[in-house]
């Protein structure tokens, strides 16, 4: 998605060779008509999937997760974070480990907004080691339904997320690839 | 909002008469359309508050605060909930007590994403006590930007938010007012 790519070049800041900021269109402030274009491309490419849902995690993946749900008229569900194992009722967990922030939480969904019959669209901001992607496999799996696939907004080829949920044999369309960065230049693949 | 409140009706949940839950539709599953027309009424409501910015607490104010800024045609802003008041920068903070929750936690705003000159529309899910909402007119109020008032999705009318906000003259505009709820018996201000 070029127009993707040149606000992440005009307004993303990559601290190193690893560390991308994107908050000032994505994280934090929200540029919102960028963010319709985003569901628009998610909700384009996996039209013919037969999506029953869009989920997502908490909170950074929400804003293109709803303009993308909004796109397929589907429900969107939102996939907590929390501290500790502790739940009520029928709520499928995983502890999912995050690298960036070098913290554990437990994601959690409820049994009540998934079934085995759904078809479900996995959307978030980042993928970078792959672990809250990971994380969402597993709890959406508890509940029978089939992830139809991953739709990413910024990719970070560099680390091992990719190819982590292709062995699954899950697709993963990601709307900006980063090849590579350093702190003067971001590349990205084609 | 009728829409609103008919969903409220036919899937909220009270538990007693302070606890009311949404998840099915607000907190946790989304009904994105209905979340469309939340952001339209707000947009509609302030048109003529010359608003230059929306804002919000993540992460349940995010949906409606991202439809409501796409109608404005304006950024959104989402402020962040840490454990701990150490941040990186400029950054404006205040604690806010979760008399929900029992917790405290430190809201966030980037001094980068805010300034003087702005015209700040507060949108957020909940209004009960109103610590939340004193909470981010407290970090808004830091950078000297202008709040022009407050958009509630689903105001707890028995509880003090609104009025703590009306008394230090803000304009509060909320789209189900509850007056009074038991397990089986939801009641609105019209």
């Amino acid at each position: 998605m070029q127009e993707l790519k040149q606000k992440i070049i005009s307004h993303g800041r990559a601290l190193n060779d690893q560390v991308l900021l994107v908050d000032s269109f994505l994280n934090h402030q929200v540029d919102v008509r960028l963010m319709a274009k985003v569901g628009e491309a998610f909700a384009n490419h996996f039209a013919d999937s037969g999506v029953t849902r869009v989920m997502t995690i908490e909170s950074s993946g929400i804003a293109p997760a709803m303009m993308t749900a909004l796109e397929l008229s589907v429900p969107l569900v939102v996939m907590k974070k929390q501290n500790s194992a502790i739940t009520r009722g029928d709520v499928y967990t995983a502890a999912v480990h995050s690298f960036t922030k070098q913290t554990e939480y437990q994601l959690s969904l409820s049994a009540k907004y998934v079934s085995a019959q759904d078809r479900v669209l996995v959307i978030d901001d980042f993928l970078a080691m792959g672990e809250a992607a990971l994380g969402a496999l597993n709890v959406i799996s508890q509940s029978g339904a089939t992830v139809v696939g991953f739709g990413i907004v910024i990719e970070k080829s560099f680390q091992r997320g990719r190819d982590r949920l292709l062995d699954k044999g899950y697709e993963v369309y990601s709307l900006a690839r980063v090849k590579h960065m350093t702190k003067d230049h971001i590349e990205f693949h084609e």
